[in-house]
Parts: structure tokens; sequence; C-alpha cells
């Protein structure tokens, strides 16, 4: 069986549109097949910063979702406000049995 | 209403630890008031690196966790195999409406 795949990931945004952005990437990420978690917080410290924690049942799902048309509807609204990213992490994921 | 709060963090681990710091954290974060969510990873890249996502009702509530006993006891146990932290940064989790 494949293994649970994760994601930690920071994404920079241009000052003020971290709101949209957000709302944007809530939109287009219900409903993922094979997604456990999608968790979007943002950093206290900096303003543009956005941090995303994801967790799939297979890197395949992960891979795959990146098609999903609400999934290139929220990149293609986003895209235009995002700066860069920062910290990526690729994780196996650990669930309470 | 106090809002939500959030922490992501890399603990970094002795070789060959991190599969017993992770069961330690895993009994001992069960069951914390206020918790939301208390995600476990660990780092496909770095096999002495372990990543935690945690959201909670309040910073108060995270605080407050601190002191349980079933905290305190996997601090115990996960101590001597702690070899440093990594990134932490605090968040403000935005939640699905």
């Amino acid at each position: 069986m494949e293994e649970m795949y994760g994601l930690i990931g920071q994404m920079k945004v241009a000052e003020g549109k971290r709101g949209e952005v957000i709302a944007a990437m809530l939109a287009g990420t219900r409903d993922m097949p094979g997604n456990i978690a999608y968790m979007i917080a943002e950093d206290i410290e900096d303003p543009n910063s956005i941090w995303i924690t994801e967790v799939w049942q297979t890197k395949t799902d992960h891979a795959n979702s990146l098609n999903l048309p609400s999934v290139q509807e929220a990149i293609g609204e986003a895209r235009a406000h995002i700066t860069g990213f920062g910290t990526r992490v690729e994780t196996k994921p650990v669930l309470r049995g």
C-alpha cells in the first residue's frame, strides 16, 4: 500500500492580499479526493506569510489534486498575489492509531 | 472572544530515536482540553527531524496543556532524545466556515 504523504509549506503574498489569497484557497481546496487535512494558517509575525499543512492518503492523490478544476481556479486567483515560497517540507504524516 | 492559536514547529532528535519520540508524543497528547489538531509528521529528507502542526481554541489552552500530566510525561520521555528545535512559527489558524 502506498504510504501517506504530507506537505508543510510557507507561501509569501503581496502586502494586504493575504485574506484574498486564503479565501481563494479555502474555496478551491474543498472535496479533494484523497485529502485528509488541508490546514491554512496566518503567520502571526509576518503579515505576508501563509502556512499550509497538508495530509494526503498518498503522494499520487496530492499530485492529482493539482489538476482539479477547483484547485486550478484557486491557483489562478492567487497567483497574481503570490510573491514567493519559503519553507517547504515533504513529510510522512503519523496519524493516531 | 479569544482567537484561535496555532504552532508549526520542527524538532530535531537523536539518530535512530525518531520513532520513540513520536510514540511518546502521540501517547501524551491525546485529550488535551482546547486542542483542535495536533499533527505529527516525519520529515522525509531528514531522518532526525519531526514536524508538528498544532491548532488550539486559544493561546491559553496551549499554555495550559504544557502542565498536563500526560504532556509532562511525554516531555520527560522525549527530552533525552531531543537535540534541538528548528523552525517555530506561531500562527492564527483559518478553519473552514
